[in-house]
C-alpha cells in the first residue's frame, strides 16, 4: 500500500459533476475514460499524488447504477497503489479479508485491479490497483 | 487544495477497527487523539502523503454517532490541505458551496478545520483543513 491513487466517488450526472468539481478542486479534469467492463464512465482530477475518479453508469447493471439505487451520490471507492498485485491478494486473503475478485481485471486508466468486499473493511469498498 | 491531507471513516469499535486496519495497511497506527470539541477519538494511519482517520464516538450526541445511526460504517468525509483557510472559504462561498463553519475550528492533529454541506458537494462530506 504505497499510497492513495485514487477515491471513486458515485455521481448521477457527470456533466454536473465535473463543473462541480471543477469549481470545488479549482482545476479542470485531466480525462475522462469509459471502461465498458464496469459499465462506467470516468473523469479524473488530480489532488497531490491522488486522483478523484467521479464514476457515472453507462447502463443499469452497473455497479455504479446499482449502488445509487441502493445509497446515494457520494464516496464508492478507495484504491490504495499497490507495487505486486498477487502477493497482496495473497497477502490480505490470508489475513481474513474477502476479495471480490482474485484475478485481477483491468480497471480505468491501465490498472490492474481487485476489489475486497466492504463488509470485510469496516464498510469500505477496498480497491488494490497495479499501476501502468 | 494541495493533496488529500485524510480520509476520515466512521467506526463503532476503534480497538477493532484498529487492528483491522493495521493487517490492511500492514503497518500500525502512528498516534491516537481525544478531540473533545467534535466527541471523537480518532486514529491515523499514514499512506504515502495521506492519513487515514479512524474516528469513533466518545458521546451519543457526537456527529460520529449520529452518522453511524443514520447510515453505517464506512467513509464519513475527505479532508483536503490548502494553504490559507480564509481564502479558500471565500472562494467557495464565492462560487455557491454552502460552508458550515464559517470560521475554521480546532480539529484533530492541531489542525484548522472547516467542513461543507455534503449536499453542496455531491453527497461528500468535505473538509478543508489548514496545518500545523
Amino acid at each position: 500500500m504505497r499510497k492513495i491513487e485514487h477515491i471513486g466517488i458515485a455521481v448521477a450526472d457527470l456533466e454536473k459533476s465535473n463543473a462541480l468539481f471543477e469549481k470545488l478542486l479549482g482545476k479542470a479534469n485531466f480525462k475522462t475514460e469509459t471502461v465498458e467492463g464496469e459499465g462506467v464512465e470516468t473523469s479524473f482530477f488530480q489532488v497531490g499524488e491522488t486522483k478523484i475518479e467521479l464514476l457515472q453508469a453507462t447502463r443499469p447493471d452497473s455497479p455504479i447504477a446499482k449502488y445509487l439505487e441502493k445509497k446515494s451520490e457520494g464516496v464508492h471507492h478507495i484504491a490504495f497503489d499497490v507495487e505486486d498485485i498477487h502477493a497482496e491478494v495473497g497477502r490480505l486473503k490470508e489475513a481474513g479479508f474477502e476479495i471480490l475478485n482474485e484475478t485481477p481485471k483491468q480497471g480505468a486508466d491501465n490498472k490492474l485491479v481487485v476489489f475486497l468486499h466492504p463488509r470485510s473493511t469496516n464498510g469500505v469498498l477496498v480497491e488494490l490497483c497495479q499501476g501502468e
